[in-house]
């Protein structure tokens, strides 16, 4: 674990007050600023030294080769990979004849601060030349929210302490070498220099760069534009294939500034010509300077001021959640608000981790949150997937089924999994589409996006399932081969997530086709089909495990033998990297939350007592070695009463990349373990689910939190809602009506109305253990809770 | 199916009357001439054209790498190749200006034969030029089985219709160009120029080339020589460093001949300097030059003719299995004879088929045979998987097991397999050498071999078993996760064969290291251990199906569903080229003999009762996708009474290669199934078992055998075994005393010593179907037999 001593606990704020090398690329990923279109990672301004160098433009990625030592019918043989854009956030200064490198010199004064209401990240440093002179450098970066192709930079230097010579070199730098090199020569050779120059232009202050991808055939033109003021400046502006440059020179006497505020616009396209690029990035940039730097500020600010209105979550008595809990939806909102037509990767804009793939967990952790922060987000990802239809058609086709088969990672849409046990097998992907359809349509209402993105997903994914299972002959519908969120199991018999998943999936698509009855001739869908589907989700087979009084994650799978806990050592963790799957894949080892995800998500295909004991049977042997698993233990944890572990398991998913628990913070941030601390506040200790019949509470506190204020959205309504250990406030905020349920009894509310019910205290859940070393740690310390390890 | 009606049917020898350019590559393989250590394959003597051309060393081959889409733990990192070595089979002639090529002028005459009697391989061409010159050509070829590094080549040429200048070039050369390329770049680097040249000399008709590989670091010299008879001849020699030529020119006059013998060496060696490679490689030449052609070809000759007074096997009635039977045991003879310390490779030294690898199908196919008919070449093939131990002991450690885990395919006992659910998950591989070992231990007995090599792979293999396998609550062994001989199952539990063979291979190492009880300290082995495999064998988990009177072939395998072969066309096989493993591996589909195999091998483990209700089980689940099926279902439908099947299968195993049945002969030919032919032959309707008891023999004939005789090793005696229709005939040609059971009944042979006991006439066996399309080709038309299709 990576401790930020540095880093403050602020409500609204992520501070660094320092700078520690060391963990350069962590906080370059923590302070990166998105808006799901564009998306800078938190680099120093003058670019060197970096931990990894960030630039990102949501759906611009290159083609890779996929090699296979032995070939297979259906392996993808190439993918995609996120490039890093023309980076226009690099300014450099010299101070005299020495360039500023907090490498060199001496540095006085550090600090950075993502600031969560303002969206901006903001620079202070004082710096002492090696030569003895000290400048102020104060600098604040923003990615706008309002203007989705702008970043901006308002940069200035200040001499504290006598005259100085003073040059800014902004740049625009296409092909900047990254650290890392690729393990394949083949990628490395495509990956190297991703961007082949097409134009260059500049005029004035102003530069213009062009290029395209060799093998994505996509075109990418950035440029950037100033605007400066000081004491006899002097400007003067370069263009090359890769590189543009804007010199502005000045003395500053003591107590002097220059300031250069700086508007870099970016776009991309598969099938606009350089013209009309060229036309577009310098129109927006037109448009950028219009607004102004105070103008791009105050945009923002009143962005996110609508945000915050209703996102808002508090956290009073716990100052470390409080700040996660804002930080990780800022990042949320910055993966998704404008990414309008592309995917929401894994790591949002943050960094290359996973290749800047979308996977599931998009639509089973980031999209429920959104669904209620900002629902419009939910619409525009399920519309991305929506665009890729087709394509998942045709795999669907390829791999011998009908419906569609969404791909297991994957930029366009293309299938870009390298290991089909984890990849192909995992059709549970489909499950989750479907399942944040569902989610966004109960709470936004039946309109135009049920009648159309979300009928035509519901009716693939629904033929996917009758596709994939068969009907025994005890006429039981079973899914076989498959692979379950828990990857340390694959090719399993009735995986009871993904059956679970799939009932519901099925049972909705016959809900919606009965609803639009009047677009199944058009989707080709007949009475028999929606029969069929009925049918497989009223006999769609749940293993259970009589003898043990436990529901098995999947046929047999408590029959196996239990991986050997005890004579595995610490460092041994995460086990993927000490052990063959040959050997995980057959015992009883759990990944990360299976059971108990299915648990979270199908609650009501559990008794409470089945909640329980499944929780203590699959708590013995669940590791974590997934970053998304602690959230989900989080929410059962609290729905069987085990509140301190719940709580503690909150503070895991609270700290995995603020305190870098998985060690790779450094590609990117873990966007869905992000989502995962709403998700373990509101749905488990708020108990909020979201049941076809409406909204159900069963408000409950640990002893670390004193109060819980969250919104959500439901029905075309949104709700306020505020927990304490005594009583739980209902506020209707915005719509007519809302009917929810509170520990079971129906509450209805109107508009603006507020209901007091108890908070509730439910008697302690089961005494349950981890394997050994593998406890989350103790979020209190001292509470003498059971549950929790030593370290 | 590719059929070659230029190649007669004839006892001893495999003749093609013309040449098909279209099947050169196929012929190539069929006429390649090897001893286990040498193989050429039976390019043209001119070199071009080719289909692939091909000079192997056993053990000789490069590193390559083996690169993922996305790695794990565990992967091998790199694999190994067999490489071409340098080419000294090559002859060019000239005849005035023009160089003979078949694909110019006109052949008047061509004619190969494989002379399975001579151990040689004859050309005869009769050739007009473009310009109207004709010569006869006449060569025979060998690789000696009595001076293991030598080939040699007597290349005979007249002039048929006048004056001819004639020019001959006998090469040797290094880095021939391939015709294929490699798909990964880095291999097709590694791999394009393998030999990187060392020194090259040359003296009068001598040269010798020495080269290194890169990768592997092996060290490889060959050397020619030659003796040259006709008018007027002149001799020229060059050397270059992938290149010697010896140049020789006469003119001969209408009738004349010019003669020439090439002899050439070949030695490889990781460790020896060139010096004494040079030496090794002129000193082997002298004394082949010594034997001279004429002693070697009788040399060859004295060796066949006591390898086929035991092994022949003779084949009435039916002459195309006749010539198979023998082709086949040449073939096997070929790929072991020498091999002496390095692996028998599934393509023996026949081409680059799978890479050159050795699978478990040498000790379970091949072995079995040679155990009867050349038991020094099982104690070499397994002393070669004895030296390996080691690295099998540290694979083991790798994936976290006691014992020794051998490789799935490898050259040099490194795993080179980069598919884990079909290469590291397939266990099985360690009961087949167990299995190999007890089966030449019982027929040769327990002397030295059984005490050192024997030992320390019994030992060690089930060290491996108990690792991998545990016992459960109620205290059966079972065995999770592994994949049997079917590849189109995958990572099974208890797979029924597995768990056969390994409970096997536990009985016999418990019985062998009692019998050496002073080995004990020194392998570790205690009596506790000792007892722990006692129990694990005791309790064995046997999968049986109670309701369906069938044993699953792994846990729950009979209930899956049934693969949709009415909707499967033809051309949708083999099936995993048409459909992804996905699918597969969840279905009843069987690739290859499997639970048929365990009947095969472990016969007592059933009831006939089962037997018959198995066989017929499978028999409609299997498409017989791999090479190695035809034989097993041939043993047992004749096990089972189904004796027209049995004879369908044993003709589909014996063309497997002579027809191309599998359409990649071109690759070099299938070992196993040339070793399926005797097993299907002395297994099959010889009803021949080895058993702990002793052999077994339920003789029977089908109706298109008129006679079938054999010899058989057992116990340090050799039998020979000849059946009709009405009596069997077994003869003691060597030993002093055998017993033998016929149909159940003791039959106590001694020394030269004839019985005559009656064969059998089972009642007819179950009617069985095969999937569509999938049924044996019929060996009789017309006997209207039901199980036969109509293809």
């Amino acid at each position: 674990m990576i401790t930020h001593p540095a880093f403050t606990v602020e409500p609204w704020s992520l501070r660094a007050t320092s700078l520690d090398l060391d963990v350069l690329a962590q906080s370059e990923s923590l302070f990166a600023l998105s808006n799901g279109h564009l998306g800078w990672r938190g680099n120093l301004d003058e670019g060197d030294p970096h931990g990894l160098p960030g630039s990102y433009l949501s759906g611009v990625y290159e083609v890779r080769p996929m090699p296979y030592a032995e070939p297979g019918y259906g392996y993808p043989d190439s993918g995609e990979t996120i490039i890093n854009v023309t980076d226009g956030k690099i300014v450099r200064l010299l101070v005299d004849d020495e360039p500023f490198d907090i490498r060199r010199g001496r540095i006085l004064l550090h600090e950075q601060e993502l600031d969560l209401r303002a969206g901006v990240l903001r620079r202070k440093v004082e710096w002492r030349s090696p030569a003895g002179r000290t400048v102020r450098v104060s600098t604040t970066r923003l990615v706008s929210f309002t203007q989705r192709t702008i970043g901006a930079i308002d940069y200035t230097v200040e001499a504290l302490d006598g005259p100085a010579h003073v040059v800014l070199q902004s740049e625009l730098v296409a092909n900047e070498p990254m650290p890392q090199q690729e393990a394949d020569p083949r990628a490395a050779a495509v990956l190297a220099e991703p961007l082949c120059a097409e134009e260059h232009f500049d005029h004035e202050s102003l530069v213009q760069l062009t290029h395209t991808t060799a093998g994505s055939g996509l075109r990418i033109a950035v440029a950037m534009d100033h605007e400066v003021t000081g004491p006899g400046v002097h400007v003067e502006v370069e263009s090359y294939p890769d590189q543009g440059r804007v010199t502005i020179t000045s003395e500053l006497a003591r107590g002097e500034h220059l300031r250069m505020v700086k508007y870099v616009s970016h776009a991309w396209s598969a099938r606009r010509t350089p013209p009309a690029m060229r036309d577009q990035v310098a129109g927006e940039l037109t448009l950028a300077r219009e607004s102004g730097w105070d103008g791009l500020v105050s945009e923002q600010r009143d962005y996110l001021d609508a945000f915050w209105a209703h996102a808002d979550v508090v956290v009073d008595g716990d100052p470390e959640v409080q700040q996660a809990v804002r930080f990780a939806l800022f990042h949320i909102l910055q993966a998704s608000s404008r990414a309008e037509g592309t995917a929401i990767a894994s790591k949002g804009l943050t960094g290359r981790g996973y290749d800047g793939h979308a996977f599931w967990d998009t639509e089973m952790f980031v999209l429920p949150v959104l669904t209620s922060v900002l629902p419009q987000a939910v619409a525009d990802a399920l519309g991305w997937r929506h665009s890729t239809l087709d394509q998942a058609r045709r795999r669907a086709r390829q791999l011998g089924f009908a419906g569609a088969a969404f791909p297991w990672r994957t930029i366009t849409g293309k299938e870009c999994s390298g290991y089909w046990p984890a990849g192909a097998a995992a059709f549970h992907v489909n499950a989750a589409i479907a399942r944040a359809a569902i989610g966004y349509i109960r709470t936004n209402g039946n309109g135009e996006f049920e009648r159309t993105v979300g009928l035509d997903l519901l009716v693939e994914t629904a033929r996917l399932w009758l596709a994939l299972g068969y009907f025994d002959d005890e006429g039981k519908f079973r899914i076989d081969g498959v692979t379950g969120p828990d990857e340390y199991s694959a090719l399993v018999r009735n995986d009871l997530y993904t059956n679970l998943m799939a009932r519901e999936n099925l049972e909705s698509a016959v809900a919606v086709v009965e609803r639009h009855r009047e677009r199944m001739p058009d989707l080709g869908v007949t009475d028999e089909e929606l029969g069929r589907w009925r049918t497989a989700a009223d006999r769609m087979f749940v293993p259970y495990d009589e003898r043990r009084g436990v529901h098995p994650q999947s046929s047999g799978f408590t029959d196996r033998q239990v991986w050997d806990f005890a004579g595995t050592p610490p460092e041994h963790y995460p086990l993927l990297l000490h052990f063959p799957y040959f050997d995980l894949y057959r015992k009883q080892v759990v990944k990360q939350a299976d059971v108990v995800l299915a648990m979270q998500w199908v609650p009501d295909a559990f008794t409470e007592e089945q909640k329980a004991r499944n929780f203590a049977y699959y708590e013995r042997l669940t590791v974590r070695d997934s970053s998304l698993s602690a959230c989900s233990q989080a929410v059962v944890a609290a729905d069987v009463g085990a509140l301190d572990l719940a709580y503690d398991y909150l503070g895991e998913t609270a700290m995995i990349d603020l305190h870098d628990l998985e060690h790779n913070t450094s590609d990117g941030l873990h966007l869905a373990s992000l989502a995962g601390i709403w998700i373990a506040l509101v749905q488990g200790f708020g108990g909020a689910r979201r049941r076809r019949a409406g909204l159900t509470f069963r408000p409950t506190l640990p002893r670390g939190i004193d109060r819980l204020a969250f919104g959500v959205a439901a029905a075309g309504c949104r709700l306020r809602v505020a927990i304490d250990h005594t009583e739980t406030r209902y506020h209707l905020v915005a719509g007519d009506e809302l009917t929810l349920q509170h520990d079971g009894k129906p509450v209805t509310l109107h508009r603006n109305e507020v209901r007091v019910m108890p908070t509730l205290h439910p008697p302690a859940g089961p005494v349950v253990t981890q394997p050994p070393g593998r406890a989350p740690a103790r979020r209190r310390p001292g509470t003498g809770d059971p549950q929790s390890s030593a370290d």
